[in-house]
């Protein structure tokens, strides 16, 4: 069993990088915070004997070497970037127990016949950059990495500038490395562990998932002085689609959701009728048909409100994946290893992405899931308990174990 | 008559400070741009022989001598700020036309028993600092120093330490100058006077405003992972009153408006929930009866809408004032000056908010329109041709000729 202190301990003092507003994190994708909590993720790792690599989209890989020297690594890992107002354990929990799982290997002088990787994936959040695990995505071949280095924040920086900016571009090729497995823990971000009772997820499933970048374009204008049948009103646009998404993830019920995060004005000014407005619509479910049939009802409702409203209307994917299913071993694995440490389980589909979805495409992958407190993420009060956490890492321990053959 | 070229190429010259990004201004409220236009109207008004005054809250007073001691000046001007996409026309006219006033007076030679003052109000447009025509606000009491000094940009920046930082907090007590009269030139900002083919708009009465802000008040979530039934969506209850807006002010019709102009959700993240918005509704009527009607339905309307979401809701009112009749002594003046000139005229109804309907309250007060390209304000497409210009300037002369007694 891995040292449930030490794991906390690791978590509360990561925790105080990027702090946030109100007792979580904004530690963003290639901000300075990012920089300042990869440096002490690096320094823990090389304490702990492990040798760091990084690759040109900036992720970090440490390496526990096996004894045969021709046995690809296991891998195990999440991501550190957090949302603007995220919590302390979305991702960095994925990290930390994977350090801790090895800190406890070496307490236990435990060797393995594959190697062993801690990993970093860098951009999972997909909140400055978007899409959503881009370096994952980038590491499978879903994007090249010139439209990874090209993706711009909302004041115009490109990823390939901030990662040189901060100092992590890597030497390493992108997606070089060959797996033998790989296992994500990763806290739930949804209510049912902790409805149900259990200790741990058997993650089974992903949901799929289509981000659509909505432009509606109008006509800027005096709020006052401009006749309602002379308005061509963005904004207006914009409400009626984004109760349009909230309608057909309704339509869709259940296992389908459908919400509009980003949402933006422009002039954004009390009396100038919208000229513009650009927004982005989230819409999940593990049911590759229900996910395609929203987005295309969306397309066809969002066409016609711009019709009826004047605007002129441009929809473009910001980032998509397929329903995910894992590794049927992989999961088996977790699940045995759950069992075996007598924690209580279930199977459970992932409400978010990770980016074991990205890597399932290319290596046997699952995840290990733990409760979080009203099943609350990005959230700054986001939560768990030190035993859940602990659990989830035990979890992670005997899964990775059993896969690098101890 | 005034002379056009003249005017025209002031109106150039001005609108070459701040910029905008498609051929109009961005010249806000107390910006660096703000105070290098301030300084180009004053170096005008005093090669024109002008003395300028400053009052605390920075509305900039140039006055010409008149030939009785005893007599209260007639006032004439509007604003040189603009909105953040504005056009080089909406207020600037009205300073500028009012500087030709003063221009083609010495030209021609011409006395008056009272002195004459050309005016650059201060924060008219509402837009860095609400509530609109902050400084005139401030000059009749409506509001007081203090809380026009707190009001706060979206960066939390102050008025009263903006003005500062500018160098335009003047040593006059706001308010204390009495008035004989006031005239102010404004484009129209609608389409009526261009539709009617009329070169002059006698403006009889103003539309009154209510600017309603609502914060509401959801919980942050994971748009993946967080079921429908467990959403307190602040973003989609924005959308929702944003509908409401509509729908009431189209009841309303004819003789109503209504729209979002400012609308901001947070913390505006692809994959967030959006757990507070926070959005500014523009209801106006020249009818006061149904401009407090439709904040009533609104009111209502939006609490229900909060309820069914679970969303905490706050109302505040960020901006006021009622429907404006202005004095008839006045228009009758802009009136037969029009008609003595020869160009076409109509009677019509402000639309925006002007300082003139401030002032309204504390002295004689009427306004000149004249007509824009396509009614479009707010925008950077703004348009107005030399000959509406000259038109509405001739007119402003005349008025203010006689109030001023030559
Ligand atoms: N786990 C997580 O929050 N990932 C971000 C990508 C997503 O929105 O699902
Ligand atoms: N004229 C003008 O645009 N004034 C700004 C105040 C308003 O919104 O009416």
């Amino acid at each position: 069993r891995i040292n449930p202190e030490r794991l906390w301990d690791s978590l509360m003092e990561m925790a105080r990088i990027g702090p946030g507003v109100a007792g979580g994190n904004n530690r963003q994708t290639l901000t300075d915070a990012d920089a300042e909590g990869r440096a002490l993720f690096q320094r823990w790792c090389e304490e702990a004997g492990m040798t760091m690599g990084v690759d040109r989209m900036g992720t970090m890989f440490a390496t526990r070497p096996g004894t045969d020297p021709d046995a690809l690594p296991v891998y195990m890992g999440s991501h550190l970037d957090t949302q603007p107002t995220g919590g302390k354990y979305d991702g960095v929990l994925g990290v930390l127990g994977a350090l801790e799982a090895v800190r406890t290997m070496n307490d236990l002088g435990v060797t393995t016949r594959h190697p062993i990787v801690v990993t970093n994936w860098a951009n999972e959040e997909g909140t400055r950059f978007a899409p959503a695990m881009l370096a994952s995505g980038v590491f499978i071949g879903e994007h090249d990495l010139d439209f990874a280095y090209g993706r711009e924040d909302a004041d115009g920086k490109r990823y390939g500038d901030e990662l040189q900016r901060i100092g992590w571009v890597g030497d390493e090729e992108v997606g070089a490395r060959k797996m033998h497995a790989m296992f994500e823990l990763h806290i739930e971000q949804g209510p049912i562990l902790e409805a149900e009772n259990r200790q741990i997820g058997v993650v089974t499933h992903g949901q799929g998932l289509w981000w659509l970048q909505v432009t509606l374009t109008g006509k800027e204008a005096h709020t006052g002085s401009t006749p309602m049948a002379m308005r061509v009103n963005a904004g207006l646009g914009m409400a009626r689609i984004t109760e349009a998404v909230h309608a057909i993830a309704m339509d869709h019920q259940p296992d389908a959701v459908g919400a509009v995060g980003q949402a933006n004005v422009y002039p954004n000014s009390r009396n100038v009728i919208p000229g513009r407005a650009v927004f982005t619509i989230d819409f999940r479910s593990p049911d590759l048909e229900k996910l395609n049939s929203m987005r295309a009802r969306l397309e066809t409702e969002a066409a016609r409100i711009a019709a009826d409203l004047g605007l002129g209307i441009e929809i473009e994917p910001a980032g998509h994946f397929d329903p995910v299913t894992f590794d049927p071993a992989c999961v088996a694995a977790v699940r045995d290893a759950a069992e075996r440490l007598g924690y209580s389980h279930m199977d459970i589909v992932s409400g978010a992405g990770h980016d074991a979805c990205w890597i399932n495409k290319v290596a046997p992958t699952a995840m290990i899931m733990c409760p979080c407190v009203d099943g609350l993420s990005h959230n700054e009060a986001e939560d768990i308990t030190p035993e859940w956490a602990a659990a989830g890492t035990d979890v992670l321990l005997h899964a990775v174990l059993e896969a690098a053959q101890v």
